[in-house]
């Protein structure tokens, strides 16, 4: 047994009588005060697994009652390679044992329902990726360019042609959580979609009941991978036959029968989820809005990822078609001011294999930026913050009466005041995408403005050394060796330009 | 005396004793059952001038009564030159006498208070651009760039040494008509800023008894030019000193002194001024949302201009440092909807004459494509208004369950039933910008959107030669001879693409 990692035991025993599913087998786990009660599953041929995730070193005794019966201890040391789960601190994540975790995702919605052939195409495309997260779906999707079948669903059906939750099709699972570790070993998190509205075959219309079921078996199976968050639905606003109480009851399934609390939230098509829900554990939002990032952190004081905000691609759909300086870009925003970016591919193909999709081969131009904008985000000191840089100060200075703060800023006091149409609108023209490391580091960023004279307030008590970053080029040159306070700067005058200072 | 052409009456009188603005002195022009009474101004020298602008032909007959009385006729014959007053006609703008009016305008906001120079090179720089439409200021301007004192001001100072609105400043005020003029006969509009915050001489904190006696002089002077507007204010809403009901009082003062009606409006900084007053004309809207160009019209059922989207340039401030193609699109956006949009320019200069203050040559990359813009949509047989394109029947034809109409798709219900922010960001990622003249032409841009396959839904009763347009390259290719119905449509691939169908 090692802390952090998937810790198995399997029993013979008699195959349930009863449901498939809910099969009676359970497990408490004991170290120290700690104590859990994981359920188990039936994995065919008569043998039964009870899979537990120790998060702590030391001596662990467990129990399994129910259909089989058995106890033991095991003596749990520490890992070498897991760090545990991602889990949500502040308005950022990191893992169990205080790793850093800076979510730099990719979207493979149907990554598990592919042939062979393009599952290890797409891993291997995912190892030279910067992709450290993959949105995907336990159902198969229904949708443009991916219209094929996949070789197992995840139940069976019953005699009248009815998919039988009580009844899981245990080789399709067996597959998927091949997939989910594979990833998993190469530092890729799971965010597993568990239900979604591009369906043609029912899983979109399971009712409550069967909804509890599959839930309940899927926290059994995989409750216990360390890098697995659960992610309701893509699109649940979509999901027509899910009232919102609906949405209420699942999210409750899932705090009640994970007993772990892997990361938790709901995708919207165009109504954001309550991220206040207390179970809900970040915001994960699609919009283009970048510019909202730091609202929602203040709002919800949970992390903001923008799991959907456009692919690069070229398809008739305004969600399938930005450039890759656009999903640079939209990256860029979000990451300068402490939130996090999901990508995505869609590029017109002969043989319909669109990233977005499928996996297979990544073509477009914006990973190998996300991956410059992965390493220097990795390689700051701390994790980014939104930066409220003092520009009002410039307001101030250039008008004759002085305020002497923002708040009395006759400016600054009306963009306060406004509501509705006239604030979002007036966010977006102003949006500022800064962040800061404390006063250690300062970022900001200029997305599509192009600026050949800027300035940067700094600590007027603090020396930095400020770098002009290409982002699109990817190049970083140092701009001024040593500066503090507010800092005239010259710039190239171009879109996608982005300023570092560190302090010296 | 021509009609749409201003009249001039001139008389010799004692030089007033009191104000020497509000001089007491006034015409009623009559002709067949129109009757205009409209007041004269002092122009020093001891002359009175009475101006006036005849909208109809037949006999005028005219009696001015004051410090000065005369009496006569006029044939007002057809104008050879004028088209009259640009008017508001739904959600387009028109001639008096009913030519399309298309404003392409720009921004030169201290044009009248620059040196003779840079003021003909300016007029040099309009004749070879597109734009027909200059915002410019009455009162001086002061923020960077433009820290010049203009050689005259709109009034002369007191004994106080406070400027006294009862003393107009005549060499200003003839200075400033003769651009009006030069301009006007240029085919360009003068949207003219009544009032603005960018001050450092007090002509932003006249109160409100002088505004009354300026507006009036303003009126006595300048009404009688076809080709003006008033623009009540750039930014009024950070006018501190002045409240909402102010500006009411503006709005009231001006239309009632204003004796033919000139459009008018008021720009914003933030907050939108309210078009549903019945004397707004148009919305004069500060934005780069372009995708509410529509809402808006729907909205307040009259024209949308975006007087301010942001300048070509590169600047420090995000209003001022957007790239030539982005102001391009901007461009296209809107007019694709049946709106307008004002240029502006703000490239940093040696000799800091920014055309957006001073005007000057311009130098940026939009002009050329703007113009291109403006001869394609002056090229159209009507004015375009807004095209929901009948997409959903896309999403009913892809759903099982077929509803029949728009309103009962769940997916557009769904985006009916959105409101505050939710429906704001939504709008802003899946605006279309989409227009037609009817059924006779059908315009789809496709923004930043990089679609290397697309569709429009066409009519299936009527046939269509469809454009292919790169609104940078500006070039025009067909790309289907015949097309009618739901059409599949090969692009680009590229931002900066719209395709135009153009029934045969």
């Amino acid at each position: 047994m090692k802390c952090y990692e998937m810790f198995e035991l399997k029993f013979s025993g008699p195959a349930p009588e009863g449901s498939r599913a809910e099969a009676d087998v359970a497990a408490v786990f004991r170290c120290g005060d700690d104590e859990k009660t994981v359920k188990g599953f039936y994995d065919g041929d008569g043998i039964y697994k009870v899979r537990f995730l120790p998060q702590q070193t030391g001596t662990y005794s467990w129990k399994v009652e129910g259909v089989v019966q058995a106890e033991g201890t095991a003596e749990c040391t520490a890992s070498d390679k897991s760090h545990g789960m991602v889990q949500a601190v502040g308005t950022h994540f990191e893992y169990e044992d205080g790793t850093k975790y800076l979510p730099f995702g990719t979207t493979i919605y149907a990554l598990a329902h592919q042939t062979e052939d393009i599952i290890t195409q797409t891993l291997e495309s995912l190892e030279k990726a910067p992709f450290n997260k993959v949105r995907h779906c336990i159902f198969p999707k229904h949708y443009d360019y991916n219209h094929n079948d996949p070789e197992f669903y995840p139940f069976e059906k019953d005699a009248e042609g009815n998919w039988d939750v009580h009844h899981p099709c245990l080789a399709y699972w067996k597959h998927f959580e091949e997939i989910v570790t594979r990833m998993g070993e190469m530092g890729i998190e799971t965010d597993l979609i568990l239900f979604h509205a591009y369906d043609r075959w029912g899983f979109a219309f399971l009712n409550m009941e069967e909804c509890r079921v599959y839930l309940d078996y899927v926290m059994r199976r995989l409750a216990a991978y360390p890098y697995i968050w659960w992610s309701m639905a893509n699109e649940y606003d979509i999901m027509f036959n899910h009232t919102i109480e609906d949405w209420y009851e699942i999210e409750r399934i899932i705090t009640e029968e994970d007993p772990y609390h892997h990361l938790l939230s709901n995708h919207n098509c165009m109504k954001l989820y309550d991220f206040s829900r207390p179970a809900v554990t970040h915001c994960c939002v699609q919009t283009i809005a970048m510019y909202k990032a730091d609202e929602w952190q203040k709002r919800f004081r949970k992390p903001v990822v923008f799991d959907e905000c456009c692919y690069e691609g070229d398809l008739q759909h305004e969600w399938g078609n930005i450039s890759g300086f656009e999903m640079v870009n939209r990256f860029w925003c979000a990451c300068a001011k402490g939130a996090y970016v999901t990508h995505g591919e869609t590029f017109i193909d002969d043989q319909d294999v669109l990233w977005w999709a499928k996996g297979g081969k990544l073509k477009g131009e914006s990973p190998k930026r996300i991956a410059f904008l992965k390493d220097l985000m990795y390689g700051l000191p701390a994790y980014v913050t939104p930066w409220d840089e003092p520009v009002w100060e410039d307001f101030e200075n250039a008008t004759e009466k002085k305020t002497g703060s923002m708040e009395d800023n006759p400016f600054f006091k009306l963009m306060g005041s406004l509501d509705g149409e006239n604030r979002e609108i007036i966010q977006m023209k102003n949006a500022q995408y800064s962040g800061c490391c404390g006063e250690e580091v300062f970022l900001k960023y200029y997305a599509r403005q192009c600026a050949r004279v800027s300035s940067i307030h700094l600590p007027k008590d603090k020396k930095y050394r400020i770098e002009v970053i290409d982002v699109w080029d990817m190049t970083r040159e140092t701009l001024i060796e040593e500066a503090s306070g507010t800092t005239q700067l010259q710039l190239p005058g171009k879109e996608g330009i982005a300023v570092l200072a560190v302090r010296r």
